[in-house]
């Protein structure tokens, strides 16, 4: 392990985080004069200084492999989380440091599960930063730094991949520094458009950019108790248009910018993403039809529903876990199957999801023809072994992981929804689950020991698996 | 496909299906004279034209393929499903077709889960009926003809392959023939033992073989509307030890009687299942240990579940479903992973999660150090591509089929626990779930469509999936 270029690595984060941090100061400041600037300009300062340590000493050995990359996209997050968690105690808005570091890991992984029984008495400084952390949580730092900063040789890849979400990571262009550009560059557009279309329908400024934070970065955290369900609705309709844009693969809309329109269409996972979209959405809508006066509210509460569920979002306008089981399945199930590769969104990835269903079926047809050749392909190309080997250990692990999680969270002895849910929600980045920890509940009830199992479910989900579980061998840590 | 041989198998299997029929009837004349002997003769008498019917053409072409083993396999297990649940409904012991025919299927494919609300008012000649189908089904239907028939030529290996429970299939002698007698003969000597010593220790002769047949087969139907709960303790104790032997791997006995003691006990999935048992009853020992007066009773209650639901047999001296979370949770995952490949039990099996979590280990390295050449192993084995490969697609097909599964069941609009360890149980062949298929509750609550659905999951959990699914294939019935 090169650990010179790690720690080189951190300190350019911590910079970073710094200078994020100085926003919501600058939103105290500014407008809202809550005393909230201080601890935010005290962070700010903390992590300035960290981060200038780690970067004095330039690594002479700059190579970058497979092994680093993992470990510092692993450490960046955990450290951002750990620096990102103070100034909520600073503040005095979560008192406790566990409880405020579970916020902000949820925040940064854009899971939106809250420890918070009430968002409204916070400060708007903490606020802002709580939705804040989804925007950058949500495309990722390390393609916010790459797009801006010229890093270390051709190695830049090794980090993208670890960072980036689905089964493979393709670059748009040759350079992975304009990958990136472009990337933010989307995104960013996404951001404004949002923002502007919400303050046309009426929305105040600060809920617009807060809700818009939550959606593009597919987060959840709202600032009102009831999430989204007191927005008229039209503002309603626009974030479920948003919330499913975000989850849409972003080579999808780089190949129309690049007017490639045919290939855009083309793309399979979008067509099965889209038409499970509609699908569950007209199930729900028909399953709870006798609970909503009219058609109108029916259809935009199960759209909504679905949109946050599958993009992992998990904003919400009704408390679903009072509509029947079978919506309430379906809602499950769309939080294991996730947005699409590619998106802000967490999840399993839909092109996962194809993958093994094609997997299967040839598996199934070798079974019984064994002599036969047959590959799988995706959008027209065959899919190679390796992508379907990982594809598949990536299944594995994530089974596990949930049979685990849930069972060391049942210590606390809620019963088995709630544990299930809980730790599907926080293993997939949605944020909300059913029964006690239900879009009207909150994940304040478990214990602190608990807690620490989400907050690495939720890490390891963002992360898919690989970076944070890598940490946990001994070998990724020996020296060469 | 070569429809004329697998017509001619079926032909074979109702024929044995006949005379396994007598014996209930047997039962009724020479014990019970409960009127019950006229339907079970009158079934016997069906399955024997049947059965003699589908042999009157012998196929030209002996040939038997994959294919062909699949489709035989899965065949015979519905059409003995179908005609074994008739005297059911013959005796008015079960009145509806359907819910005899779940109950069959469970009986057979050694679930145990029963849609009976009372067991006790059926004639005696159910009740062994009941019982028998489990010893039928745990060792295999087809293990037990090959053992006493000369079958076709040297494709026998395809019918064991797609009947055995197991990532792999190993002949103990170079015989197929050779090995199903063998396996028949370690089966008959426990069946034997264990109906000696439940005697000794007084308990009716009638309760010993029905017991027994639960027990070896893993199965799980009592006799007894409470399961185990008012034996006495030392008849709970033998049927924990014998439940635990039958979830071993039989060719351990093999080893065992050609006294290679040694490689015997170097067996890895052994060594793993025995931890297990002994972890996972300890825990819940701790864990209950509030519930029951003495240490004798914490442990006898907590081995006897452990046994039950990792050896998927599903008998209960206690209603777990009261027990804490933990405890619970822990009888969950114990339920996904099965006993030892080899045995009559159900689940996924120890050793194809011992597989998993080395592919797990080594992909982990992989990724970390990519030129590394890493091989996992077994026994001391190194494990063939193709078993790692079909051992991950198992997992993702179960997967897949226990979360779509959940969600048709919860048409019925029963809690998520409910729908959840309702299709886990009986996907896993086990028997009883948690809340509303808690072990003193039972099947009869669901829908026809419901428990057509769990049909369907008892008989893919039996065959290992792939039978069942292959059957769903168009290709399969392709002719040639």
């Amino acid at each position: 392990m090169n650990y010179r270029i790690v720690l080189y690595i951190l300190g350019y984060v911590l910079k970073f985080e710094s200078i994020f941090l100085l926003l919501p100061a600058l939103v105290d400041l500014l407008f809202y004069s809550e005393d909230a600037a201080v601890p935010y300009f005290f962070c700010a300062a903390l992590c300035l200084i960290c981060g200038l340590l780690l970067g004095v000493r330039k690594p002479r050995n700059k190579s970058l492999y497979a092994r680093e990359g993992f470990a510092t996209v692993a450490l960046s997050w955990l450290v951002m989380s750990i620096f990102g968690a103070l100034p909520f105690v600073l503040t005095g808005d979560i008192p406790s440091y566990v409880d405020a570091l579970f916020e902000t890991i949820s925040g940064f992984t854009t899971t939106g599960a809250s420890i918070l029984t009430e968002v409204e008495p916070l400060t708007h400084a903490s606020l802002f930063w709580r939705s804040f952390t989804h925007w950058i949580g949500g495309m990722g730092v390390f393609v916010f730094i790459m797009a801006i900063l010229p890093m270390m040789g051709g190695s830049n890849m090794n980090l993208m991949r670890a960072e980036s979400p689905g089964p493979s990571v393709t670059k748009l262009v040759p350079h992975v520094k304009d990958t990136a550009k472009i990337l933010y560059g989307i995104y960013l557009a996404m951001t404004v458009l949002e923002v502007i279309l919400l303050i046309a329908f009426g929305m105040p400024a600060f809920d617009a950019f807060t809700s818009t934070f939550g959606t593009v970065g597919t987060g959840g955290f709202g600032i009102k108790n009831d999430s989204f369900a007191s927005y008229t609705p039209a503002l309603q309709n626009i974030v479920t248009i948003f919330m499913i844009l975000s989850g849409i693969n972003y080579s999808a809309y780089f190949l129309l910018l690049s007017k490639k329109f045919r290939e855009a269409f083309k793309i399979e996972e979008i067509r099965w993403y889209l038409l499970i979209i509609l699908g569950s959405a007209g199930i729900i809508a028909f399953n709870i039809r006798h609970l909503y006066p009219t058609l109108e509210e029916t259809l935009r509460h199960s759209f909504f529903q679905v949109g946050s569920i599958i993009t992992t979002t998990g904003f919400a306008t009704a408390n679903f876990d009072l509509w029947p089981e079978l919506s309430k399945c379906i809602l499950v199930l769309l939080m294991f199957l996730g947005a699409c590769a590619g998106s802000t969104g967490g999840g399993m990835k839909v092109s996962r999801v194809v993958l093994l269903c094609k997997t299967i079926k040839k598996e199934l047809s070798l079974s019984i023809h064994p002599r036969e050749v047959r590959k799988v392909r995706m959008d027209g190309h065959v899919i190679g072994h390796e992508i379907l080997r990982s594809t598949n250990v990536f299944l594995v692990i994530y089974f596990l992981l949930l049979l685990f999680s849930t069972l060391l969270v049942s210590v606390d002895n809620f019963n088995f929804t709630t544990n299930f849910t809980a730790v599907a929600a926080t293993l997939n980045n949605i944020g909300p689950g059913l029964d006690a920890v239900g879009p009207s509940c909150n994940f304040s009830i478990f214990s602190t020991f608990s807690k620490f199992v989400l907050m690495f479910d939720m890490l390891a989900g963002r992360l898919e698996l690989f970076p944070i579980l890598v940490m946990l061998m001994p070998s990724t840590w020996r020296r060469r």
